[in-house]
């Protein structure tokens, strides 16, 4: 059996979450909370499966969500969708991100990766039939940062697609006002479009504010704009996510979308939709993840590793070199089976792997996990 | 915007539901159930949700569901699929279908498709990069059938892969033992997988058995085969199916679902797993729907509508060219808004429309639905 996807095995949050279990290290890894969600947004499912509302839904999502995710989008950064014809409810966000890219990469494209890069974005890209062009972050004093000039460098005729993800994962690192403009003035008068992966929208931290692409003319215009529930509302495991797309976008990713899951589950959907009414879980994580995030690195400010900033998501990401040097897969397994806590090498989001001495840990968790992982890596 | 799918529109069953709530038509169009699921099965996905259960799951699925799963066909069909390699839960049976193509279909490969077919298959196989080679069903007393020795024409060296859908939308024909032989005569010695869409497995009438691909020998060790509790289980808002397949079919799939949606709802996994340890619903359900396909033939008998058989699925096919010379979907808008009655023209189930004057009607309604439509086709 020809592969279509040759280079790829188990993705690594699978393989280091499955190694976490086996060790039972303390799994900082893979992104998930390891506290639930609010019963009030159980309770919303429940009373909607109780209702009834277990049939198909609409194809593009349930109504009352896609208003609720539009009136949040335009409350937030300014830019109306149109809940009718530019906004459609995903099965996660990984669903939409591949679903966007086989709606508009054609066979030879090219599509700018921005590396490091999550894992799903490179397989898409080839399953659609096109080719991925990686440019590298640099990493300065103030952390990992986009260099545009290269970008616009790696821009051929045959570029079809840019894709940016803000707040970054796993670096942490968020685009700024003017990372929106470099990249405006690179498609600016071009057909390029842009894929933008916010799903960490909402993590944000130190004030800093979240600058999506939708509050961008030049880029809303023609971008798909990914987000998702799992991530906002500590469900990872439902996978609910949204796109928002200018109309004639919207109408490409539906074609594909209907022939990929056709439509979302519908109690899950009426259960988001009631639970969006209230803006306050959204508008209050800024806050309950930074907390985490001081409370973790306060605690690995004594250890010798070295904490890189942690601008957005809920990841932090931290140089080893002081402690090992061994390749970051080794250090991640060394450290998942020998000190109990497992990472994510930053390696597996290349292409080729690249070793700079650094993994990825995950704070989205209990304050008592935080506190037994710290307490380990404390002997290092 | 270039697009991907430029023959594609939005699906007939969206396209015929909209009309129907817009003209306050009984609903016979899409496939969907008018009466709700066994609240015991809410009860457990509630269950699920309050226990937590809300995070991430296994990439494959739940364990739990992939053995109930193994455990049901082993039972019912006699192939024992291994829950651990050979079982993976998908977001419903169309993402099943389009990720089973996406991972074994390569650019300027042909994929043999019997048509009256899904309206998925060919947009997922021209997303690959293959080309559908169409074969016709005939239509003879006893109504439709695979004409296999086309089947067998039709295969060439780029020939990758077959598709077959059994119990049969939208003729509910089902096939029989002898098709599988003629199915297994055409593969054998070659390397062309199949894939079944079964996902109607649980609805075959008058006493005869589905003859589920994983029966055969020869077809189970090449073939994808796709089921979806939706249709089970009264909930095609849920959005759960699977496939089986060996274990080196299974390892691609899992490559490409990976990339495409990572996981499916997780206490929608645990619900229906609980759920499933109880084999009462599925196996009553031959019985269940066939109480209404007969309640609804009955009802047409007087009709001038002519009854096609219908052997399994939960569909009813007419022929309606003494009643009309219209084309069919002209007919069907026509029957929806002036008879008050929504139906699928047949014709939506062809690459290049071909008129046979038939029309499609779901029975999965309740009683009083079914009366409603009856009394106004009556007037016919
Ligand atoms: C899809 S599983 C991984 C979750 C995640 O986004 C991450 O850990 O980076
Ligand atoms: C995916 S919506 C249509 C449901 C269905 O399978 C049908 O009506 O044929």
């Amino acid at each position: 059996l020809l592969s279509r996807l040759p280079n790829v095995g188990t993705t690594i949050f699978s393989v280091m979450s499955a190694l976490a279990a086996e060790k039972g290290a303390v799994n900082l890894g893979q992104g998930f909370p390891d506290f639930d969600c609010d019963p009030a947004l159980v309770d919303a499912v429940a009373a909607a499966m109780r209702a009834g509302l277990n049939q198909y839904p609409l194809m593009p999502g349930v109504p009352a969500l896609r208003q609720a995710i539009a009136a949040k989008v335009e409350a937030l950064y300014g830019h109306a969708y149109d809940a009718g014809s530019e906004i459609t409810v995903t099965a996660g966000a990984t669903q939409a991100l591949l679903t966007a890219i086989l709606c508009c990469v054609h066979a030879g494209d090219e599509v700018i990766v921005i590396e490091p890069a999550y894992d799903s974005y490179l397989p898409a890209i080839e399953l659609a039939g096109g080719s991925a062009v990686t440019v590298q972050m640099a990493l300065g004093a103030d952390g990992y940062y986009v260099p545009w000039a290269q970008v616009a460098a790696a821009v051929t005729a045959k570029t079809r697609l840019i894709m940016v993800n803000t707040p970054h994962n796993p670096t942490g690192s968020i685009l700024r006002a003017a990372d929106l403009e470099a990249l405006a003035d690179i498609v600016r008068g071009t057909d390029i479009l842009v894929l933008s992966d916010e799903v960490y929208e909402h993590m944000v931290y130190d004030g800093v504010r979240h600058e999506s692409l939708s509050r961008h003319a030049e880029l809303a215009r023609r971008a798909f704009i990914v987000s998702s529930f799992g991530k906002t509302y500590h469900v990872t495991g439902w996978k609910v996510g949204y796109v928002a797309a200018p109309a004639a976008l919207t109408a490409e990713f539906r074609k594909v979308h209907q022939f990929n899951v056709f439509t979302v589950n519908t109690p899950m959907q009426h259960g988001l939709a009631a639970y969006m009414a209230d803006p306050a879980p959204y508008c209050q994580l800024p806050a309950f993840y930074q907390r985490k995030r001081d409370l973790f690195r306060d605690g690995l400010k004594h250890t010798r590793f070295r904490l890189l900033p942690a601008d957005g998501t809920y990841f932090q990401c931290v140089d080893y070199s002081a402690i090992s040097s061994l390749a970051e897969n080794d250090f991640a397994q060394w450290l998942t089976a020998e000190v109990g806590v497992a990472a994510i090498p930053v390696s597996a989001f290349y292409r080729k792997p690249r070793e700079s001495g650094i993994v990825r840990f995950c704070f989205a968790k209990k304050d008592e996990t935080l506190g037994a992982a710290l307490a380990r890596l404390a002997t290092l």
